[in-house]
């Protein structure tokens, strides 16, 4: 048990909050946590599983002693609860967020903050489809990756001990710029949710499939799909809203590269297609060998029973 | 142990048809299984590994006696197996298949059959990212969906029998017409497919993220889709090359709904975006419910380690 911050607020108590909370019980990371959210059904659920150590009714109890505090809030969100707790933060404390989109939280929340407090961006890759205060679980960071955005006025000192604190969660951790944070994410996570939001909403809006087609068939590759765009409908809203351009960028290229093999098989052309199905395989070993999945098949599920 | 099928073939031995030999056995559904596949070093890892009762270094030996003969190869390279097995099919056999595309499957296969023999083709919606003579397991058609799409002149009692034979398999089975089957399997999995290994390419070219990043990154979404272009490189050339028009069918409509949900986030269109992904998130409920996935969250997935 070594406790980094003495007191940690939790502001937004949804899947990375409560996710959060557990992983900071597991190691023994702070002293006492309090939480807020804002909708008092997700007070009541919090105080009903013992979701944090002190539930409040509003931020600046919850903030006031807190020696870290986590921005836990859909993106476009956090600029309002920057302003509202900006008075309220303890001297030498510390604010981190969980955003998905780094420069426009850097944007919305920097400037409400004052001197005397640390702003050091964060986001940890990791997360479910579910969402809420029940859907949170000590080990949902454990070898996930946590990416630190430093700004230009973070201090070093408040970013190592971010670094430690996220450690005890069980992430690696690493840092980046944030221009750079919000294109290498727009790859690999806003680009893939968009594309399977869409193609889901595509196979329920075409009437010559049935809706239970579609779901009893779905083994064929389609639920894999369906799992991702099952994800918070909020939190998604807001990051492709403030991520636009590295989303745009990407989904230019992804349709570039569509057009492609879509001419490919209407040419005929399996050489083509065959050369880049092999090329992608790779890829996978990749991230398999890397430790971020499973090699076994279906990444492992059982035999699902009716 | 219910024998359905006294002598059953395999021929090309796959994932598909190691799954059937390993699932056959642990039902009893036949005294006897001859399988061929057209590489020396499949028939010698089959041998190896107790696959098959019986390895053939030709076809035409692997049918002689059969009851049952399976076409398990690449979808286009039925026509041929077809033409080489037909004079040495037993008559009053059935021929089935397990090819995911069914009308250019029919086309290529009816033709060359003698009448003496049944033709129902068939396609279990089955299948892991892994592939070859090793990969396969018993449980892997187990409360899966296998379609029997049979032809104008397929019998109503071979096309039932077949239909135990998958039952016995722990199939649920169900059937359809050729093009209705090639139109639900082109949304449900050809497209999905399609996108994936489209996303896959795209991340890997892209000059501005490494590798590295999207590998280790890959947990925020990206990791799904991997899975998935991870699949056969020639089976899935085929699936495309012969499900040309339902495939670039659906990719028409993808694309159409992927430029109004672009154009939507380049205007900012909130309630759009949250709409679109709150409707997804329905169909997802429709699958776990349907027994086609797990609710667990990732899949179930366990912790991934290092």
């Amino acid at each position: 048990m070594t406790v980094i911050y003495d007191r940690v607020a939790l502001i937004g108590l949804g899947l990375i909050a409560s996710s959060m909370f557990w992983g900071i019980r597991r190691a023994g990371l702070a002293s006492e946590v309090s939480g807020f959210a804002r909708s008092k059904a997700t007070r009541d659920t919090a105080r009903e599983i013992g979701l944090c150590d002190r539930v409040c009714d509003n931020m600046a109890d919850a903030v006031r002693e807190a020696d870290l505090v986590v921005l836990c809030v859909p993106v476009g969100a956090m600029g309002a609860v920057a302003a509202e707790i900006a008075p309220h933060l303890k001297p030498g404390a510390t604010v981190t967020d969980v955003g998905s989109v780094k420069r426009s939280v850097i944007e919305a929340v920097a400037p409400h903050l004052p001197d005397t407090v640390q702003f050091v961006p964060g986001h940890p890759l990791a997360g479910t489809e579910h969402s809420g205060p029940r859907s949170g679980f000590a080990s949902l960071f454990d070898n996930r990756w946590c990416l630190l955005v430093p700004t230009e006025h973070s201090d070093a000192a408040a970013v190592a001990r971010l670094r430690s604190f996220w450690e005890g969660l069980g992430s690696n951790v690493g840092e980046m710029d944030a221009d750079h944070h919000d294109l290498v994410l727009a790859v690999t996570s806003h680009a893939p949710h968009l594309i399977a939001y869409t193609m889901v909403g595509v196979a329920d809006d075409l009437g010559r499939v049935t809706d239970s087609e579609v779901i009893k068939y779905s083994a064929a590759g389609f639920r894999d799909f369906t799992r991702i765009a099952a994800s918070d409908p909020v939190m998604w809203r807001d990051v492709f809203l403030t991520n636009k351009d590295a989303t745009l960028e990407i989904l230019g290229r992804f349709t570039e590269e569509l057009f492609a093999l879509q001419r490919a098989i209407r040419t005929g052309d399996g050489p083509h297609l065959q050369e880049y199905f092999t090329r992608t395989r790779a890829i996978r070993r990749g991230i398999i060998e890397a430790g971020q999945d499973t090699d076994a098949p279906n990444f492992g599920r059982g035999t699902v029973q009716k």
